[in-house]
């Protein structure tokens, strides 16, 4: 594989794909459309994992864990999500392997350890969790029950690229139980609030909070929440989701309490996710023709030192003063990495860092050591400047806060050029064409509609925005009356 | 199920079950030999995983994610490997389930989605892991190689109890590659020295670091090592283990690197683990018959303090006061919880927090908030005393110190007065019966005389210490020479 990266502009997918590797965050495994997730990928997702998870403690869930299987008989309970599922999931049948007989050294499945109820691995896990409700939830008291679970989960898709979509996934799974409808619209929409925040203030990734159709909702809800990012090749990425699920799982696995009036009724319902997809987006939100970008709230390395010495008595020298630099960065919370290796210049340093998308590169040399400065190059812009050694931390520390703040006006400013308010079924089209972005136009409402403009442009509903404005106006495909926008893209 | 738990002197095994589901920690699920982790549960799990992973990263181990999945011919490369975790994996052998046609509204395995190649839901890493390996090492300059994932896993096992053996558990598991034999050895080492600290320090729960005998080690290592802990039935616990694996995965797997020196040699490998078992570990070491009885450096709940009220008036006057100490607790990074709710008494308040074993209670009502004071009773012995306010905070931090010191010399001491010496096989059928718990003994050193034992007494042997002193004696079974004693006992 070559050093450099294709060219977004030749080719975005190939561009990502190369990225994804050469930047160690992951790699295709040997079990179909299963990734692993290298030490550098899986630093992002722990300190992606670290703030949803404070966010969902701070907002009252608790965590908890369920079998990562579900008999077919519970799997089938909820009739829509069963059928939604079904498609796509791994099915253990047999509990057991055994030498082969015919194959020396290699085993069989044992056919007498064949289980009486096969088992599915997770696509979600509403049904087993549901099924596990019914016996926490009795009265009003128990109300609302607010659990989030940490798993894998398998989906069986076939067509898979890393992060984005893969068999395996990682991801949270967020289960809530409430008296009211009232009360679980409100969670779903709590949780699309920090969702939302999530995305915006760590990822640095702007979305947009809307409902999606019926033909994309989640299989069993009864509206599905979603936060819709938009990447640089002008598609669209639904990045999270967040379910009201009515009373469809109370129903199908008989979850009832006891109102405070001593009646029976069944609870109202949400689950929500986000998963190692959203590692994808925050690549392709940001990164470049020279590798990763990341916002520093979420970059495992925030700043890289790096010395330029001849022998060790110039190494040890600056290394001195690094490690008063060091302990300033880490009193701040700053994490810092001194790549002193000898196994590297300066130069193949310098450009692995940028690969690896570290906001902020230190380098100190002979000169910097008499002059008491430093370089400092940030990896947003790749501005270099030369600071006195006094400053390096608090240069430092506001340069971290203005890249995150760049990173988001970059992309605020790229969703803007690339959102189109169209009226005509030609400017639509237009638009999809040659800019892609998100394409803004009156609906009929009906999925005959979608479908049909989908098979024309391959643009989907991404999401119906909440902070619409009602305006009258016209179906762009059909002409008939509608009362808002919504917003179309091709989607990843 | 009554309120009141069984005596462990009439059932410790039925008093363990009761504790585990009443003490809101975990349940069994629709799925046989799978645990629901509840919330209470599950936060003992993470506060394990948050000292756990600081450890691994703070002695250079970095954290990634391999496939759940393991296709059969990459299971079966090793061949000790595989034979041990073949008799009890999951497999997956379809990716799809349809509508049954014959029965309505159920779902089957759809015939025509088989897997060309039989998926093992991992029982462990190795096999996966290694053959990932095999493209991250080439040179010495990529080793050592040093990996932890925390994953969950599966083993289908046929007797099952919560925590300490189920079909699914949560875990970490380490997966390093060295350049030399010594390297990997004392890899193992380390990881079994951290794995000892981890128990003695936070568990408050002793262990013996010793060497596995050849019928106890994992299948597919050279060594196993292993902490041993005792429980208060005078059972032990295998707490951890850490595998020296020699070449056997690189050959399996052929992943070789190029030395200094250009040579291709094979790396030398180590794996190990913990494991949610941990947690039926520190119930088993601490509690008693009134409930949990949790290490303060492991309880979710340091500090609970329970209002005694008439009126709303009352409890506004003792929650102000409260206020204060809660936000000095948590200045201190002492976790606490207020529990003001109305719909319970205090008294059923105090048994739930005993069930819970949380740390320190402290009571405040009328008479205390007239002169000043409160009530503080420490779970661990059950005293009370009454202490100025000025002082709460002071004296509960001391006290959470003196809780934990406490609880580890408890169980210390527990060991010592059940830590017998023989030097004849009636001595140790006497023990083991009578006592239970570790005896100490000569053995010949072979398979054949340890599985007699085990035949005769239910005793095994649970490790050779590796504080061993060298001492000449017989073997208590065989009368043949020995050179040292090894640790034997009914296990879990």
């Amino acid at each position: 594989m070559s050093k450099n990266l294709t060219k977004r502009e030749v080719d975005y997918s190939k561009w990502y794909n190369e990225l994804v590797v050469k930047a160690d965050l992951a790699e295709n495994s040997a079990v179909r459309g299963c990734m692993v997730i290298k030490p550098y990928g899986y630093a992002i997702w722990e300190k992606m994992q670290a703030e949803l998870d404070r966010m969902f403690k701070e907002t009252g869930h608790e965590n908890a864990y369920f079998p990562l299987f579900v008999p077919k008989s519970l799997f089938e309970a909820e009739e829509k999500n069963a059928e939604g599922f079904a498609k796509e999931c791994a099915v253990v049948t047999h509990y057991r392997l055994q030498n082969d007989p015919d194959k020396p050294g290699k085993l069989r499945v044992d056919p007498t350890a064949k289980l009486e109820e096969e088992l599915v691995v997770r696509p979600t896990s509403e049904a087993i969790i549901w099924n596990t409700f019914k016996g926490w939830i009795q009265s009003y008291r128990d109300l609302p029950l607010l659990i989030n679970q940490w798993a894998n989960v398998v989906r069986w898709e076939m067509r898979t690229r890393l992060f984005l979509r893969t068999a395996e996934f990682l991801w949270q799974e967020g289960h809530t139980a409430h008296a009211t409808k009232k009360e679980a619209i409100t969670e779903a929409e709590l949780i699309l609030d920090v969702y939302g925040e999530f995305a915006e203030k760590f990822m640095a990734m702007p979305v947009i909070k809307g409902l999606k159709t019926e033909s994309e909702r989640f299989a069993g809800a009864v509206e599905t929440y979603c936060i819709e990012g938009l990447m640089q090749d002008g598609k669209a990425l639904q990045a999270g989701t967040s379910h009201f699920l009515g009373q469809n799982f109370a129903e199908a696995f008989d979850v009832k309490y006891t109102s405070k009036e001593g009646k029976q009724e069944y609870v109202w319902a949400t689950s929500w996710g986000v998963s190692t997809r959203l590692i994808g987006g925050l690549i392709m939100t940001h990164s470049d023709d020279l590798g990763l970008v990341l916002p520093p709230r979420l970059a495992p390395i925030q700043v890289v030192i790096v010395p330029i010495y001849k022998g060790d008595e110039q190494l040890a020298e600056i290394s001195s003063k690094v490690d008063v630099f060091i302990k300033e960065f880490r009193k701040l919370g700053i994490s810092v990495k001194f790549d002193d290796r000898d196994t590297f210049r300066p130069g193949a340093k310098f450009a692995e860092y940028e690969l690896k998308g570290v906001p902020v590169r230190i380098a100190i040399g002979k000169r910097d050591m008499e002059n008491n400065t430093v370089e400092i190059a940030r990896r947003d812009t790749l501005e270099k400047q030369s600071v006195s050694q006094d400053d390096v931390v608090s240069v430092v520390s506001k340069l971290l806060v203005e890249i995150q703040d760049n990173l988001f006006n970059k992309a605020i400013s790229f969703r803007e050029t690339h959102t189109t308010e169209v009226d005509t079924f030609e400017e639509f089209k237009e638009a999809i064409k040659t800019k892609g972005g998100f394409v803004s136009a009156h609906w009929d409402g009906t999925t005959e509609t979608e479908d049909k403009i989908k098979e024309l442009t391959k643009a989907t509903i991404r999401c119906i925005p909440l902070k619409n404005k009602i305006e009258s106006g016209t179906c762009v495909f059909t002409g008939k009356n509608s009362s808002q926008r919504v917003l179309f893209a091709k989607a990843y």
